[in-house]
């Protein structure tokens, strides 16, 4: 080794050992007579002193030693005399006898701190400088201790790691494939998985009965923000298990890694239906990490009458009046919130990508006086009955929106995240974990006109539900034997208890729109091995990138990512994709069209 | 769950328990009155049974199932009457009151025992049934195992594991690039990694000092027997290290997992330089379970004069006059060989593989006397030189080969592991692991007339020999900082010492060809990379699926793949590559051209 130590592990007791570092020069102070260093490498920063009254020549080479520069130094371990209590080797530092230069470097185009000066795109050029900086270190070495805790969870539990392949075959189904042309079948592709769905079901087929993966998935779609063309799940699948024991598992997974990682106790989880945590939330990933729930004035499909339409000749209010749902949070202590801040939040709602028509509020003052934008239009004891309803009390703001379900639980969701926010109940350091369960198995899309899987074509349906299957009308209400786990509003897991019955698969690629041929060239193969004794069986697939980023308090999962790519899907710093040879193509038998 | 117990857990102290097992129908025996059925799952096998007498209608239900069904069963645990003590479960017996039919199965197309019935197409095929076999599924179990203890051991040595990406670059040298269009980049194309050598090279520039991945890697080049187009490689890389520090921690592991899969000791690692690998196996990865190495009667490279030419006048050998090299190995107890054994040898030296052009034997008789098929050329006395240069006993054989040095030496190494086979001195459960050092840094290529680089271009020459690369003709001389990992005559892992000066980078991509410009687009992120403090640093890969097979004792990969394919880079399981699409060619801006 270049090295007898690392910048990391030198101590008060080290003191008077000669020792030899190597690493990068983090900075370097010069006082006149002496020269300090800070040398920096994965492991910590460990202070070299230079001094101009012991070694002239030395002193100047080292303060001739630019940032980012490699050096490798022999010298003594002292104790300090300004001890720094911030970093560990603060106690100590290396007097200097001999240094070495072991590789140069140029002005790095942004600074190696923990606030660079690096904007986006340039951090990703240079990333290999980027990587040098502590918080991005720091998150890739989470990442490893995630994945190296997560295979001793699922090791204990006898699950075996097996890979599948990534050379795989294409089909429609689903989001968009990336595809790799085969040449030596000319004419023909492979494509990338978008998860190993199909293999690690037939494993279970196999009698494997429990595996995982940490695994590489791809999907070719347009990216948004925080969305990467290839991503890491933690793929899991088990036979002879019912729900519950999945979920018992996974919880215990989950669990354990916020036990190992962050030191934190999350409890049993709480299991939400999705129609509650729609009508509740107004959204299948609710953060729970504050109450803040909704409540229905009026919800034509329930009945719920809180609000009816005013009686004849009365003046009503007729957006409420005209609405499938009128429906509100409450958010504590804001009855003094401005004009103008209602204002804002009035916009926030409006913006196209949430496409509101407005916000209704009721103020509950101090003084116990009701003030609300619909004054004109209901009385004060009709305001109370919402008082009443939604729990406030005097100081709390009452937020109200109106329209047709979906769309106007949808708004409120994003304003109950938005005034979550602004009350700052959204704490990175707070964990609120859940099981929302008991999906519909299949959404109807209108531009389609056809139904598709709301997880994938594979999750079993509740038996008591399967005879609806059969009727368009009854579709939709069919419940999926599904599971997500939810953790602070974000999807970190999702899965299903399968299909493992060659006729239900068949009737639900039916569903689906399949022919049976079609049905056949494209998954024959799992429904044939369906035909030969496969178990009962389900499984889960955690989304590994933001897992990552959930424990180490991030928003972007880029960062937990060594080598990302950009929101057009290049990789700046290898510049790919590229164009590649003529020969190459010809060789693959394809040609481009641009 | 669907079952109490797993199907090997059962033991004499469960006895007078009721459980509950799930799992398939291994084999059933009907005796009468009694029926007996082999249940099956991952852990083992449970014998069930089942009486006329106690319960008619239930026995005739067992007798009812077929081979693979999937049933679950409840019942008490017995103690068995006739104990199989070849069975982790052989004391016990279920004594079933419960059945119930989990799913049915057709009569699989082949037999699902260790000795299968079914041909390797066939096992392709139905993969996920071969899947069920013990050999089979013990080997997936093995490389379970091997991927965990190899994370054990570098997690312990500070080694990060990193994943690096999939979608890359394609770069012309080496082999062949799998490729993918992208569709948000139209004519563009990314690259599967060969290897993940930049990234992790990037990593070590980024001060990440250890990193490891068990990676999937692609190769698209015609298969081979046992080649497949994706692999999996234990990937690793290290920063302030000399070569002893890379073979220290890489026989470490080694080590590490002979004791822990294996229970081995395979003791310290010998060093063999390339040139005495090819002067004494012929080879650069040699089988050193047996001895047997190459004795050179006559190297006009060296001047090894034992065989020179007859004096004029003389009658002489004109094989071995005008050969370059004249090389044998030591038959031992092998002079009993008769003249159709010898046949053999020499027509397995001619087959067009090796493409010798014939064999020269001499027998050192048990009565003292040697007897060669080159008598008349040679006399007594001069073969009496031979024996002592072999080091030949009575009642060995030797076994000579003439001709150009790398042709004869290829030749002989075939011919050596042939006899190493016949004598039963390879064994499968012997392992002989050494490093292979000091290789060539570049290899010349007739064809192309260029220089190739022997491992990869980002290999470290020795210092002493850059000087060296300058000249055409020294550049064949030039040893690179390079080492191979050899274990039972199969190169396990191979590495390097990388350059990190940017200035020997180009000067290397120069010796291989490469115009400045093309350097530049192809590695310019790299070169750039190592301008900003690049540290010293070497790493290795391990070839996965290959160190699995040894430790399984296969000669295939194949069985310690899940899911593998075939010569032609099909999965005939899946029936992939297969067409695409047209709208998603278009998409793509890609056609076929056949």
């Amino acid at each position: 080794m270049l090295r007898s130590h690392t910048c990391g592990e030198l101590r008060l007791s080290d003191v008077g050992k000669n020792v030899t570092l190597a690493g990068w020069v983090q900075t370097s102070r010069d006082f006149g007579g002496l020269t300090f260093i800070d040398l920096r490498d994965r492991y910590g920063l460990t202070q070299l002193a230079f001094n101009v009254a012991i070694n002239a020549n030395l002193a100047e080479e080292a303060r001739k030693l630019g940032r980012e520069y490699v050096i490798q130094v022999v010298g003594i371990v002292n104790e300090r005399s300004a001890k720094n209590p911030k970093m560990p080797t603060g106690d100590v530092e290396i007097v200097v006898n001999e240094i070495k230069i072991l590789n140069v470097s140029k002005t790095p185009p942004f600074t190696i701190e923990d606030n660079t000066d690096g904007g986006d795109e340039l951090r990703m050029k240079y990333r290999y400088l980027d990587l040098r900086r502590t918080p991005v270190r720091e998150s890739i070495i989470l990442r490893h201790k995630v994945a190296q805790a997560t295979r001793a969870y699922l090791n204990l539990e006898e699950f075996i790691e097996v890979e599948t392949p990534v050379l795989i075959k294409s089909t429609p189904e689903g989001a968009r494939d990336f595809v790799v042309p085969s040449r030596m079948n000319a004419g023909q592709f492979y494509a990338l998985p978008q998860s190993p769905q199909t293999f690690k079901q037939l494993l279970m087929v196999a009698g494997f009965d429990r595996y995982y993966q940490i695994v590489k998935c791809f999907r070719d779609e347009d990216l948004r923000a925080d969305r990467q063309p290839e991503f890491t799940q933690i793929d899991c699948e088990m036979s002879f298990v019912e729900r519950k024991d999945i979920l018992d598992t996974f919880e215990g997974l989950i669990a354990s890694l916020f036990k190992t990682v962050k030191g934190v106790d999350i409890g049993k989880l709480p299991h939400m239906s999705y129609a509650d945590a729609a009508k509740y939330y107004g959204n299948d990933k609710p953060d729970t990490r504050f109450e803040m729930k909704f409540v229905e004035l009026k919800n034509e499909s329930e009945g719920i009458p809180l609000l009816g339409r005013g009686k004849e000749g009365e003046v009503t209010f007729k957006v409420f009046d005209d609405a499938e749902l009128v429906v509100g949070i409450c958010a504590k202590g804001c009855a003094n919130y401005t004009r103008k801040q209602i204002d804002e939040l009035t916009e926030f709602v409006k913006r196209p990508q949430i496409g509101a028509t407005g916000l209704v509020y009721a103020r509950y003052n101090d003084d116990g006086t009701i003030k609300s934008s619909v004054d004109k239009f209901y009385k004060e004891d009709e305001l109370k009955k919402w008082i009443v309803a939604f729990g406030a009390e005097k100081g709390d703001l009452i937020l109200l929106m109106a329209g047709g379900i979906d769309k106007t639980r949808k708004a409120l969701s994003e304003l109950r995240l938005e005034m979550g926010t602004r009350l700052g109940l959204r704490d990175k350091n707070k964990f609120s974990c859940l099981w929302v369960i008991d999906f519909p198995l299949l959404e109807y899309n209108e531009e389609e006109k056809r139904w598709f899987a709301m997880h994938h074509p594979f999750t079993a349906p509740w038996p008591e539900d399967i005879a609806k299957l059969d009727d368009e009308k009854t579709r939709g209400e069919v419940r999926a034997n599904a599971y997500d786990m939810v953790i602070n509003g974000v999807e970190v897991g999702g899965g299903s208890i399968r299909i493992f019955d060659k006729e239900l698969q068949a009737k639900m690629f039916g569903v689906l729109g399949f022919t049976p041929e079609d049905a056949q060239a494209q998954f024959g193969f799992l429904m044939n091995a369906f035909e030969f004794g496969a178990p009962p069986h389900g499984g889960i697939a955690f989304g590994f990138d933001r897992l990552c980023s959930l424990f180490g308090g991030a928003d972007s999962i880029r960062d937990f990512i060594a080598f990302p790519k950009n929101n057009s899907g290049r990789d700046v710093m290898i510049d790919s994709p590229s164009v590649i040879d003529e020969k190459q193509m010809k060789e693959l038998c394809i040609k481009t069209t641009v």
